[in-house]
């Protein structure tokens, strides 16, 4: 499937993770960029060097605001970054830091930035290993952006990819959704709710780790811009499969639920930024969820689908009140600059 | 030489790559992500992966305009970060590519960005093995910023560094100085100067396996940001010698002299992309040149200086007046938006 650019200039929804970011991709930066490495899909590059089997990626980072109920800037650099490589199946190593900071930007705030930076980075187990700052002139940047860029290594016999996935195939999430996405809208403050919402910003090493060790992964994925409809969408197209979800599956907390309803927004578009979807053989779906149940972050863990042969191409929701609708890529941007 | 943080604010100057960066790297990035890998030095982190032995950096660019003679911003991404592991004595292999992109920026004009990505990373060997984009409301960017992050491969027996410089070593340069500062100072034609200046941006890999065939070589650096005044106090501190220049010897383009001469810079303190600084042992040193010179980038290549025990940690440029004086690093920002 060949997706066209048609627009003249670029709109908040290129950067949005759904539709107008894939036409932006496929339609502009693969054509000119064009090399076996660079797939629109992976969230990591993988790559052979000096005998190493090697996970590279990149995610520049414009939340607004910087410090939000759960986390920062800082912390949501290294962990989004840390779980492109982790649901590539790497080992994450090392990371790289670059900032765009605003001329007049207090001190006292990066300093708190570098504080989360390198607390994150401890918790994931990486190193900060170059950096680089760049200011601009006062108006010409909105506080300050972060890029992380990201080294792993992955282990010489791994193989994951949504070519893998087979009809019968279980989907897991690793917990509740849309926790990022709500809490950073409300924290913004111009919406009148009173509902305490946290970040779900974690990394996802470990349990990772833990489903990897009982085996039959096929694919991995952590649900971030667009949220899980934009991931199984891409999975579905990519791995020429259907997914069919079950609406009363899906672990929503309470108050985002509410939250949701309230401003029209659907959870599963809403960005995490702790989670992660995988997609397990049959016969090792129920040793994957109890592992990651027995972890912290994994305790709300759940089946929240499976793969199906037909229609290809498509993710389908059978609905709490019996009926079945199809769920597209996030279209447009209702929540700009969530990560 | 500890060097404190004492600013409230971020001002341009901390972005200028002179003594502002240098306190704001080391007064606060290195105390909170304090670990043997980050440097405040180095333009790429070593590191052992698998058994391969690796570089890893990351710059940001905010260069304006966008487009200028001699390049694009698209351009300086990829080759600055080329450049930042070819000093390292690494072959480059591999670049991320972020960008954060302005509400309404043309995509015209991004699609001959990502063409000049492309079209710099074939010229240097090496792939865009991964991206991002992030779109952010009119008026919080400047247009585009880019990050690029580099991945190489170090040879295994290969050492360079300050700390290996000895007194009687000669400092050569690749070429002219100061052309890609005053080429984009020029092309935003706030100043009423009518000179024809062309940008330097260009990958230094092929100089880099010449000098490194030849053998000898200590140190190698790209004077960006600060000029090659910035990068050889560097030196002089962490290498704990003195570097004495030659002002007759410095290769300057006569219409970059002129500029620099009627705007009251030194060209000395203004960047370079696609020049090579490297401090060779006396005995290989007139190899070292030949082999500079037989190159096309290298057709300017000069030795402009040596290395002495004392005054340790100091600059001195012998003027073509007879005197002395000494060079300090870059302070305050005379040229900013450069890279």
């Amino acid at each position: 499937m060949t997706v066209r650019l048609r627009d003249e200039v670029v709109t908040l929804a290129h950067g949005a993770g759904g539709k107008a970011t894939r036409a932006l991709v496929e339609g502009l930066f693969v054509p000119e960029l064009a090399n076996p490495l660079l797939s629109p899909l992976g969230d990591s590059a993988l790559l052979e060097v000096g005998g190493a089997r090697l996970a590279l990626t990149t995610d520049t980072y414009v939340v607004r605001p910087l410090f939000f109920p759960g986390g920062t800037i800082g912390e949501l650099a290294v962990n989004g970054t840390v779980n492109d490589l982790v649901v590539a199946g790497a080992r994450p190593v090392a990371l790289t830091a670059g900032f765009v900071i605003e001329e007049g930007f207090p001190v006292d705030d990066l300093r708190r930035i570098a504080a989360s930076i390198a607390a994150a980075a401890r918790r994931a187990g990486v190193v900060v290993a170059a950096g680089d700052t760049k200011v601009v002139e006062r108006g010409n940047a909105d506080g300050l952006f972060v890029n992380t860029a990201g080294l792993g290594v992955v282990p010489a016999t791994l193989e994951l990819g949504p070519e893998l996935v087979r009809a019968g195939d279980r989907v897991l999430v690793s917990g509740t959704l849309g926790d990022h996405g709500m809490a950073v809208l409300v924290a913004r403050g111009d919406l009148a709710l009173d509902v305490d919402l946290r970040s779900d910003t974690a990394p996802l090493h470990e349990l990772a780790a833990a489903l990897l060790a009982v085996g039959g992964v096929r694919f991995m994925r952590d649900p971030t811009r667009g949220g899980l409809a934009t991931t199984l969408n891409e999975l579905a197209a990519a791995g020429e499969v259907a997914v069919r979800l079950d609406e009363a599956a899906l672990p929503v907390r309470g108050e985002v639920s509410a939250a949701c309803e309230i401003l029209g927004i659907d959870p599963l578009y809403v960005a995490n930024e702790g989670k992660l979807v995988a997609v397990v053989a049959p016969e090792h779906a129920d040793a994957a969820l109890a592992a990651l149940r027995a972890l912290p972050l994994g305790s709300d863990a759940a089946f929240v689908g499976t793969i199906e042969a037909e229609p290809e191409g498509l993710v389908l929701l059978d609905t709490a009140l019996g009926g079945s609708r199809i769920v597209d890529m996030l279209v447009g941007d209702p929540l700009p600059r969530i990560c």
